[in-house]
């Protein structure tokens, strides 16, 4: 077991039905041949950079320190937007700057940035749509490969950030948001497990609203209630969420991402 | 081709849409760094158990000696159920104690199974909602890694069995059900070709019935009736099943998994 | 990264539902241990040979040379339809005869074709529901062990053609068609960057029609027009899209592959 074969996670909101994030890995393949390559997701809601940042930013620790980290949410391609190649917390990431980075950068106790001179690159064939294949690819390959962060730029601290909006803290009251709904159709927040302790919230004594609907405490895991009904509890991810134990909170509440989610003591 | 990397595959219900299944996948690739995985689905019905049973049982024999399945279907996270690590016909296999590998073990001609000694490995940091992530996926890179099974925890042969519902043969009448649907909208069902050689059935007079429908014949392959047509036939995993030739039988009788399927001489 | 594990692509109609692509993969792996297998789509729609053919001519040559692509829309499966290994471009390629190949074939200064000796190879456990893991995946596995092409099968040279269907040219017009539509919901044309240098057609000036409504002008990235905006423009693989910028042109337009798309000047 002493392969060292780099990881490369992808992350974005391309789908899966027509081969585009295929594209992006036989060019990462053509370069950098013995990459591991792991999707993270595809189904970033379309343009939708704040979600993908959270889940970029939740998802990325637990992989192997090296990793590098390609995330094309990118509505802005084509114009003259920069791309950011990134080492933080020792991991490599690549993005359009506008703010995909921005949790991970901002959480990260020193971080190098800098701005991808794609024009230098690929001088030839570089697509005004597809910048994850032609611009981001290549230099997730290089950095692959073993080149050095400032191999592929100039440094540039410049970059956008992003914040997770933050909940509301009042005595006895946090009011937060849902960030995004996964496939159980549970409904992930921003109020985490620090808000909780920073609120003084007696789990078992809380309640928590969503779209009108109350759940009676904060539990351990969905097992704790019955099937069919709901619960709150703090997720994997250290995030409250919004639960139907074997069931749907999403289509059975009918709610999107963005809606207010309220706890009470 | 001498390349011996272990093989991981992971069947859950997670979806894809949020990177739960490539958080494992780090965890995984993090422990065991030269480990194939390969998605067997995601899409497993949210915690339905019997479906992701029957799919493993079908699929696993396809995959080399030596292969190391993570199947996670789990609603009873972060109770008290048992979380199995298992050796059976050659592969190895790490669920949640629900039934989910009962089909595998109880085909095998031997098993040798421990109970994950889940808190002795990992003594910090495990979430009460995701065990795939924080106890399954280490065991499977302890696996990867060449550590034997019985390393990971007590002998354990109190597992949970599921028995894939037998259907109920008759003299001319064989009465089963639908255990899922594929992408293609065709309904795969419990009758085996060796019931319909148990049953002396002759496919060419047989009439098989769901939902008040009756498709005459059990034909060899889809082409064998017009496009648009219902066809029964003996699937690629000796299952029975109905589909409708470049159709969806699913979507035309609208109809779910569990509905009965009947064929009569 | 001396690695030159062989790199596997697979394009199918399948579905992630149920793991009939991972038994592929499964087969793949078990005969050729080192492959690096990445999928194109799995979500063609059923059936649909055309959108398949052309999503592979669109790709394959973003893979390393080498890469051997495995594609089964097949729904002819159990018949007498022949399947074909072949090289072109200094890709490998397996698939149904069934046009599937034909642009990558036709487009090719030379290729080499043969036709599979299915039976020959894999004298028992053919199913004739899924010649794509038992007659296919074991080819696939025969090249990327480094087995010369015509230790496959005879050389063959009547496999079926596949004209992407080609728009009509008229002095100021030009008339195609909607070849697939992708997970954004931009509508793929059939009209490429090179018609639309034959037309002599001049990009700002011009005006697109599909489905009776107008977008004019063709522009080169999606931020040219805002958002909620149509817009027409060359996408990443020289095809005229058209697309709603951060929305669904598709959703928005109710339509579906094969409607006419119109450039006037």
């Amino acid at each position: 077991m002493s392969d060292s074969r780099p990881v490369v996670t992808l992350l974005t909101d391309f789908g899966t039905s027509v081969p585009y994030a295929a594209m992006m890995k036989g060019v990462i393949l053509g370069a950098a041949p013995g990459v591991n390559i792991i999707d993270l997701t595809h189904a970033v809601p379309a343009q939708q950079v704040l979600p993908a940042a959270v889940m970029l930013f939740d998802a990325y620790r637990y992989f192997p320190v090296g990793t590098i980290h390609l995330a094309v949410v990118d509505p802005g391609v084509g114009t003259s937007r920069a791309i950011l190649a990134a080492c933080a917390d020792r991991h490599f990431f690549v993005a359009p700057d506008n703010g995909l980075l921005g949790p991970v950068l901002q959480a990260a106790s020193a971080a190098d940035v800098v701005c991808l001179q794609g024009a230098g690159r690929c001088s030839s064939g570089i697509s005004s749509t597809f910048h994850g294949r032609d611009v981001m690819a290549p230099a997730v390959a290089a950095l692959a490969a073993g080149e050095p962060l400032s191999s592929l730029g100039e440094e540039f601290d410049d970059w956008q950030p992003m914040e997770i909006p933050r909940p509301g803290l009042e005595p006895g009251r946090i009011t937060g948001e849902i960030l995004y709904i996964d496939d159980f159709g549970n409904l992930v927040s921003n109020i985490t497990a620090r808000d909780l302790e920073a609120g003084s919230i007696d789990c078992a004594a809380a309640s928590v609203y969503v779209d009108g609907n109350v759940v009676r405490g904060i539990v351990r895991t969905y097992a704790d209630t019955g099937p069919g009904g709901f619960c709150a509890l703090l997720n994997s991810s250290g995030r409250l969420e919004v639960a139907v134990t074997n069931g749907s909170a999403a289509r059975i509440l009918g709610v999107e991402p963005g809606i207010q989610i309220t706890v009470v003591v």
